[in-house]
């Protein structure tokens, strides 16, 4: 697997304090499969080496919740209403802010919020990978089984190269992991690596 | 859950041969789920009782292959290129007919076909749903955990009320169905029902 | 023509002081047409009519200019090119905040910026007009032959019921206006009405 | 302006007996501008030039008339409706074939046919364009105002390079190609070009 330096994206999902610190919303859930794979310290290594080898990053971020969101809505789903009953990364707020080691730097791009589950979705994500010229994408980031997988699914719906990294992501049980990457990701993604894979072949 | 006849669609995804007749390509391998759930009959009652009740059918075909398929493309998944491979839903072949007991009827909205998993991408079926009227699908065939679920989170994504019934569709394996409603159709679905529940919403 | 209250969406594009206030960037090019229509008048009579007939309201807002737009992007536009230049809509400035006279209110949808000429390229407008149960779009604002027509083109082709103002816009010449409601709108629109149309068909 | 060959598309829309040859159901309507530009010739010389440069050509084609067409939609446009009493490109007919002039070859990728204007509502034209490595695109076909500016504002507004060519379509009086090319292509294009033009950058 090859990832050109011009041609390559890396998208990173979701990279809240609620997902990812001690004490964020979501970090409980999380953190079982979290702290069994390393993803905190395989987000930091592959966003590390995307940035020395000259990878574009995206910030692919979820809307953050206000208190009237989904008020005048026909079809929100369940699963909105409970996150905008619990403010899941809550605008304003610490929650919703990203993780001390996940600052966007000069040169990153950062996506408009999505609603759903899909960083394409509603989003100016498609344009600016155009825009950049990226035809290869790899996602990282919070969960496998969510928002990784639908904006997996929809990037190869729309002609990308979608690679996922089944190590530097989480999911709330380890059998929505096995389903994102055993069950699932080998119907629509061009290579499911390991971070180890992906510093191999972008460079550490 | 209620379900308005002038504003609800039936998404019948993939009732090819291939997929639901004895000696399809890919029967066999659905065969173990489709029979344990009953996806046949259910299907025939669902799809029944919608034009009873004169809730607008749309067929959501998948891609017929060719065998010049993918020869220029940059990035065909593995997942297409195995399906390539076996021609599966082969243009003018039987696999690639509807099955007998799913054949269109005069009134019946034949969408243009899917390259992927969902059969909004790259196709015609959100326009088709918005001509019509439809602000609620309800997807049933095959499978659950690939069409159906990309299905599913597009129009989720797109903003429509999305229903998946969990014995109108099949799929390979026990764990790929159990993942399909129970970790993953919660996080996008507005409604995870049974064929009765079906039956009892829209009328038998 | 008819507006049903619940399924009809007034969309108000870009009603910003560089567009519509003395000193704005844009305000000299298009005052000379929006004078001679009565655009700002006109504006002010349907965005009253459309709240008063409970008809919901969409702010469709052009992207706010920063310094270090486009640097990465491979294939800005001469136009975007050009506003980037000029930094119109700037954001944090007076020339990009609402017209006094177009404060969002409560209620109302914020829908997020497009990058180019379509409200509904790269933005939610799709999804939150599903969202609101709208299948019909009367637009208004500004211009004519650029935002206006890129919107309604999109709009058409969605699905969605479009209805053109020709005197609630602007452009910045008459053979703009003429484009735009004589040899471009009847291609794609449902209706090409005067503001006093609408006001006849919403209640005044 | 460089065309780089692997990067380049050519879109070639709607090359129909009913728009190109005499006899056509809209040749008459098109034919003024047709003759006083050269338009036939013209798309002869580019088609011609770009198979020789290799650059990939994408046939972008209207829906193709049926009797029963738009019966049970809601919002059909005038435009649409007008075209469906006329059956304008009629399936299975002569005017709904490619002039002969203009038979696609082998290679060459067929879209799916889209309802509207825009070669790139409800059809695989981005998908196909991005699977063959596509990010620049040559426009040429029929009608510069309807079909050729909504595929061209669409091209743009989903990131791609977009060039018009002045003489290589046609439209139905002189004011609407005056209103493609001066007014409205300035403002989402980024190249307006003669065929001459595009002989010299990709080669004669």
């Amino acid at each position: 697997m090859t990832y050109p330096r011009e041609s390559t994206g890396l998208l990173l999902v979701d990279p809240y304090n609620d997902f990812l610190s001690e004490g964020g919303k979501l970090h409980g859930l999380a953190k079982p499969v979290a702290d069994a794979v390393g993803t905190l310290d395989n987000l930091r290594k592959v966003v590390a080496a995307a940035r020395k080898a000259g990878i574009q990053l995206f910030y692919v971020p979820h809307h953050r919740a206000r208190p009237d969101d989904l008020k005048s809505w026909k079809y929100p789903s369940p699963y909105q209403i409970g996150a905008a009953r619990a403010q899941v990364f809550a605008a304003g707020t610490w929650g919703g802010e990203w993780h001390p080691d996940f600052q966007p730097q000069a040169g990153d791009v950062l996506v408009h919020e999505h609603w759903g589950g899909s960083g394409f979705a509603n989003t100016d994500l498609d344009y600016q990978l155009k825009q950049h010229g990226v035809q290869q994408v790899i996602l990282v980031g919070m969960l496998a089984n969510t928002c990784i997988e639908s904006t997996g699914r929809f990037a190869a719906e729309l002609g990308y190269h979608v690679t996922l990294v089944r190590d530097a992501t989480a999911a709330f049980s380890p059998e929505a992991m096995h389903a994102a990457h055993e069950l699932n990701g080998p119907t629509y993604a061009h290579a499911i690596l390991t971070t180890e894979d992906v510093l191999t072949a972008i460079g550490p």
